[in-house]
């Protein structure tokens, strides 16, 4: 046997390391990306999923709120797709069940990518490399929307972020974060912001109110979880985010009001813990936050195949 | 001595073979590669260069015209960045002498990236790891707009397209090229295709007038060449565009007016050459094009350094 000198602390704590992905279908996976980067799913010919969570940003567009179609204003800040697939359920309010429920959303939203999923599909039969991909992936080239979301869910669950530093040190190795960043840790801990986010993405396993001590004040409308529910209890719950990568993902919050994370974390302490933070308490969190950074997305550009006559033409722009 | 069974054709014919890019300097252009896929080089954070000159699509945005700052329609057709270094200077009308010349252009025109130089360079001055990059690559960590377009200049000479099917024939290899795509070859040398396309880019190299024997039909009003010398003579000349990676660059002319490879050939034979094409020389030279595409753009996407607290917010909405 040939174990490595230190322990593995992963067990014991409230959050658990990222494990690489296990690809079973890369093939499915690399279409998947290309209809991830391929703006002609959006009714413009402009945008695609790829602009609001810009894998060269830690999977956001690090705005307040989105540019959508028309340079139309969002109602929410984009989360990150990284780890993405860890969560409970998708959006702010948890109203998709999973990735593949997500997807099919923004293509036809019209203050997103102003499509349909008719629209989309017509597209991507008009184009021969298209029709190979899925009939090579599905068995026939019919290509449903059912097909698009599938692909698209399959490249979304390969965009996990391991080997962060942090998670080095909670496999064993001592040195992989400094005094202040362990003791700022030990303080996240401590003081019970693990009470929300914990699990593999230190988030995305619950829903809580924003404000539970002291309220959060917001000129966002967005009302949380009680848009789903219906129920009054639920209104101003958002689906706890994710922290790994946040260092990449500012703006903070559900209004992206906030663009420094040293105040997130004040307001954080303050309106869900009821608790004011020195400067060196504050520090050291960030510190420990900044751990979280993973291995962002390591692949190629993907190379989208060109249109044909076929392909019902972009609207950029109302007619001439 | 060992070289192939077949001869080298490229010295005799008007078109020759693109050869790799020789990279003298890879961290320089791996700076220019983040530059150019950094939207923080706009003002409202989300428009980059590879927003209309898409990487993933032949160097383009495949739209008639553009989509800028805003949402704002683009006066003209967005050429393709792929061997843009082969042309005799940059623009449809050439006011740009070459590509360090060019970039600075886009990030400040309001309706394209609407910032300017100040505020593009006071926006990578606040990010650690551009400092150490433009450090690394300029001996100081100054920053500024020349190094800026220098670094995006060095990334863009990269990105030539070598060994199209074209160019294999070209070498050397007679099976590179079916029958129909090799006489449609002879067929666009023999009616004088090649008095305008010729060299590496096949285009790039010459102002031609477009509308030589009958006149061209467009609602765009630009002018061509003469806004940039002011002579009548230069109305309506163009830079010929390079015909490399021709499939994916759709659609065509300066105005975008023609989504059709056939019908822009037509157009051109009829415009340029008085000469009407019948179906089977049409479709053979047709043919021809489509072997033109090269190998695109090959490597990973870039991962940007995010910003801080010192960094300039992104204006994407009006305040509210
Ligand atoms: C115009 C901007 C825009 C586009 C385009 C867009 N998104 Fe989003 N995305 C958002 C916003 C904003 C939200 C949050 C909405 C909410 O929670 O109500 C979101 C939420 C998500 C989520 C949920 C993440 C979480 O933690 O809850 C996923 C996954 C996602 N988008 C994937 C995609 C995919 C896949 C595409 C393309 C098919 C796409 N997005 C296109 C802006 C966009
Ligand atoms: C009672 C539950 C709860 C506790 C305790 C809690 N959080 Fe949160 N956290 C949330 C919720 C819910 C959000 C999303 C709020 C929103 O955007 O409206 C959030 C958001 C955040 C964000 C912004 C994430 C993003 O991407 O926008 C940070 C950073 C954060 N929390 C850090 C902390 C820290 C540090 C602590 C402890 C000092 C803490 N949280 C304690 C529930 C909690
Ligand atoms: C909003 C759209 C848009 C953005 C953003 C944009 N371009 Fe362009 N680009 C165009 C258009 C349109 C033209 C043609 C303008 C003309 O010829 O008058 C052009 C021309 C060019 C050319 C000349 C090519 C040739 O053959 O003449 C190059 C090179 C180029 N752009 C590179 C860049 C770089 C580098 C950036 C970022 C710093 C950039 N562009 C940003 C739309 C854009
Ligand atoms: C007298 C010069 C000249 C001749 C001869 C000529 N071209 Fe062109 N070609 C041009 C110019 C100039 C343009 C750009 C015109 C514009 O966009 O307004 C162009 C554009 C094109 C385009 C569109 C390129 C793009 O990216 O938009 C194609 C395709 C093309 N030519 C093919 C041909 C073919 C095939 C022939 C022969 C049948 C031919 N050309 C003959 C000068 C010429
Ligand atoms: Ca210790
Ligand atoms: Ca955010
Ligand atoms: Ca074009
Ligand atoms: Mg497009």
């Amino acid at each position: 046997l040939c174990l490595p000198a230190w322990a593995d602390r992963a067990t014991d704590e409230p959050i658990t390391p990222i494990s690489p992905a296990q690809v079973s279908n890369p093939e499915l996976v690399e279409l998947g990306k290309q209809l991830y980067f391929d703006p002609r799913l959006s009714r413009s010919g402009f945008i695609s999923c790829n602009s609001c969570h810009n894998l060269s940003m830690g999977g956001t567009d690090n705005l307040p709120t989105s540019i959508g179609d028309h340079w139309q204003q969002g109602p929410i800040n984009s989360p990150t797709v990284l780890n993405a697939s860890m969560n409970l359920a998708q959006f702010w309010d948890g109203r998709a069940a999973d990735l593949k429920a997500q997807a099919g959303g923004p293509i036809e939203n019209p203050k997103e990518m102003a499509s349909n999923h008719t629209l989309a599909v017509e597209v991507l039969r008009s184009i021969p490399e298209y029709r190979a991909s899925f009939k090579a992936r599905f068995g026939n080239e019919a290509i449903t929307i059912d097909q698009v979301t599938t692909a698209i869910a399959a490249f979304e669950e390969t965009l996990v972020t391991p080997n962060a530093r942090f998670d080095q040190w909670l496999k064993g190795d001592d040195d992989a974060l400094t005094e202040q960043e362990q003791s700022g840790y030990a303080l996240f801990k401590e003081i019970g912001c693990t009470a929300c986010h914990y699990g593999p993405a230190i988030g995305g396993k619950s829903f809580q109110k924003m404000g539970l001590i002291e309220a959060y004040q917001t000129n966002n409308p967005a009302q949380g979880r009680a848009g789903v529910t219906g129920k009054d209890a639920d209104r101003f719950m958002f689906k706890v985010p994710t922290l790994r990568n946040i260092a990449l993902t500012y703006p903070y919050f559900h209004d992206g009001a906030y663009w420094n994370l040293s105040e997130a974390v004040d307001v954080m302490a303050r309106l869900q813990l009821g608790r004011q933070l020195n400067d060196d308490e504050n520090a050291r969190i960030v510190a420990f936050l900044k751990t979280l950074t993973g291995q962002q997305p390591d692949f190629k550009l993907p190379i989208l195949p060109p249109s044909t006559p076929e392909t019902p033409r972009p609207e950029p722009f109302p007619e001439n």
